[in-house]
């Protein structure tokens, strides 16, 4: 919070090293650790205005590079398609139709029972898009899917990208964090094998909102598809080429976010990051204990990361509640308690209360409220 | 400054009215207000990352309005052509890149001797590109340009854009601050017919970085270009449609800029933003004059708003000496002072110091030391 004091009272901005020679220094030593983490020795990044942004930059990385006469041209006359999993976040989308490739041109590719991309499905998706004569550039892997967290199972899918010449992009704004703890890094196992990463410290690492990255495997791409900084004489000079960092982003004015997260680097240290997360992880899997051991509560999906995906159920007969309904409606009664404040989502047609552990001040106490509340207000609901 | 650190404090996100209540109360107040102060009676907007994030949504709503499929299919068998001046900022070839528009297909219209987009060129290059079988879709004028300050005229423009059934966007990032001042508001005359705005108020407003804002005259074609929000089930529930800012924007999770724009508008008043914006632009008034008062400083062009353009001439004969050289090695002497820190740019082929009044610390007597300073350095640069 100090480094986000200490950026709005600067007010400085990021886009030239004239302007911000520190800041420009801050938030390379930040990517140039990132980038180390993720097993991106030759990377580099850019902090951004969120995962969205992230998103939309790993698209548009694999636009151009595919593509690159998109950035004077534009789409005309190719017919591009990119794959996703089916429980990846809303932006994949929205960064589709942003950059003109069209939403429809975004293949969705099903899911196994934990919500990981089928990386079988997604060698016929790329299959079939050739025999209909389309331009498969782009797979979007997911690691920490915002509903159960789900890790899409990078070293399965980066050969398949390979073998086809795709970019992969994983999106990992909020599994990012698993890299910070050597016991649970696996779940990114073959994350050196992708092209692009995007990784938000505003997530687990817990920053002020925003903190957000985006990395690439190989120097170079960012300033090509940024290029537009070759038109700005009056910010941009010869001189300064290499280390004007606007000249690799999509804003022009920006916030120090490296700021807060530097400091908090400095503070915690390696040891310090990998124990909030393994802590918050430990504690998710106390939750989960916690529900399988519920009478009344059922665990949607099998837990992999700090999401808990769960429902009251009613003793006796399901056939005659509508779960979704009456789940809906505890969760209101639950916010209006005042006391907590999860979300809902859907698993296929199942509404399900999603309890996510990223807040340091969560401690064994707190979730063993917050089964027991969930569980009391349903008993109330129904009756029982 | 408090707001800024109050949003980071809050560190909440921006995307439901359920997790922002208040704050997406506060957000809806400010844009009305700025709205009405464009004379977008009926308009609607969202903060956003800064002014190019500001104007990659312009172009999208106007690809949108032109191009509805687009969203879904992509910008296949299109040939989209939008303009705008050549000396617009550089997020204009950026976002016609980032839309998949190419940056080719965005023209470049001259400007006359004070920098405004001409009229009748205008009109020339939509003849032009309608005859080559391309299909025009936007205009972007600009209100306050980056270098000279300039503004478009926008009553001239409007009705070659409607005309011509195209989107008008304007990008007044910089020059939006006029419409606080009722004797400056004129330099945005026919902004009402205009069809979407950008304006920055952490530029001439003094906010903490970031702090803008983008706004449409009409309501409902943020919510059709942002409408991957119904992917997301796990955030936007149909209860609060109407309510949730995220269904307006390109960011998923989002600080609460509006915040210290709310709290500084409370604190000055239409009246105090008035006198802010005036004080500007009699300095730069002021400065303007020195300019022309001293024997060896040129005005490089007529100023019309605060960014006052200007080189050092020496004395005698022009034609022996590198101006360009001379006023580049003026600058780097003059930031290694350490006192000032004013920009270089260039207008056609000549290089001029560009210092912008947009500093509520800066007063005549700071003015008087910068043009001393210049000719001094100057002088001893060509040992006068």
């Amino acid at each position: 919070l100090a480094g986000d004091l200490l950026a709005s009272a600067l007010t400085t901005s990021m886009y030239t090293y004239e302007l911000a020679p520190i800041a420009t220094l801050i938030e390379k030593q930040v990517i140039r650790e990132m980038c180390r983490l993720a097993g991106f020795e030759n990377g580099e990044g850019i902090f951004t205005t969120g995962g969205s942004n992230g998103n939309t930059l790993g698209l548009l990385c694999a636009r151009d590079r595919r593509f690159p006469e998109s950035q004077r041209r534009g789409m005309i006359g190719r017919w591009p398609v990119a794959f996703v999993s089916e429980e990846a976040h809303y932006s994949a989308y929205m960064s589709a139709n942003l950059l003109g490739l069209g939403s429809d041109n975004l293949k969705r590719i099903a899911c196994d029972e934990r919500g990981r991309m089928q990386p079988e499905q997604l060698k016929v998706a790329i299959r079939d898009a050739y025999a209909e004569g389309r331009e498969p550039f782009c797979i979007i892997a997911t690691a920490g899917t915002t509903v159960r967290g789900s890790f899409d199972d990078i070293s399965e899918i980066a050969p398949i990208a390979t073998q086809n010449g795709l970019w992969l992009h994983v999106d990992a704004a909020w599994g990012g964090g698993a890299l910070l703890s050597p016991r649970h890094r696996h779940l990114l196992k073959g994350l050196e094998l992708a092209d692009s990463l995007s990784w938000d410290p505003h997530k687990m690492m817990g920053m002020p909102i925003s903190c957000s990255t985006f990395m690439t495997r190989e120097c170079g791409i960012l300033a090509s598809v940024c290029a537009h900084g070759d038109e700005a004489h009056y910010l941009f000079h010869e001189e300064a080429r290499d280390r004007d960092l606007g000249r690799m982003s999509l804003q022009c004015g920006r916030r120090i976010d490296a700021l807060k997260l530097w400091l908090a680097w400095r503070a915690l240290g390696h040891e310090g990051w990998a124990r909030r997360v393994d802590r918050f992880l430990e504690l998710a899997e106390y939750l989960e204990q916690l529900v399988l051991e519920h009478p009344r509560l059922q665990l949607m999906s099998p837990r992999v990361f700090a999401n808990v995906c769960l429902r009251y159920v009613p003793p006796g007969s399901v056939g005659e509640v509508d779960l979704n309904e009456l789940n809906r409606n505890l969760r209101a009664q639950l916010l209006q308690s005042g006391r907590f404040m999860i979300s809902q989502s859907m698993i296929g047609d199942a509404l399900v209360l999603r309890p996510v552990v990223a807040n340091p001040g969560t401690d064994q106490e707190t979730l063993q409220l917050l089964t027991q509340t969930i569980g009391r207000i349903g008993d109330e609901l129904v009756g029982v």
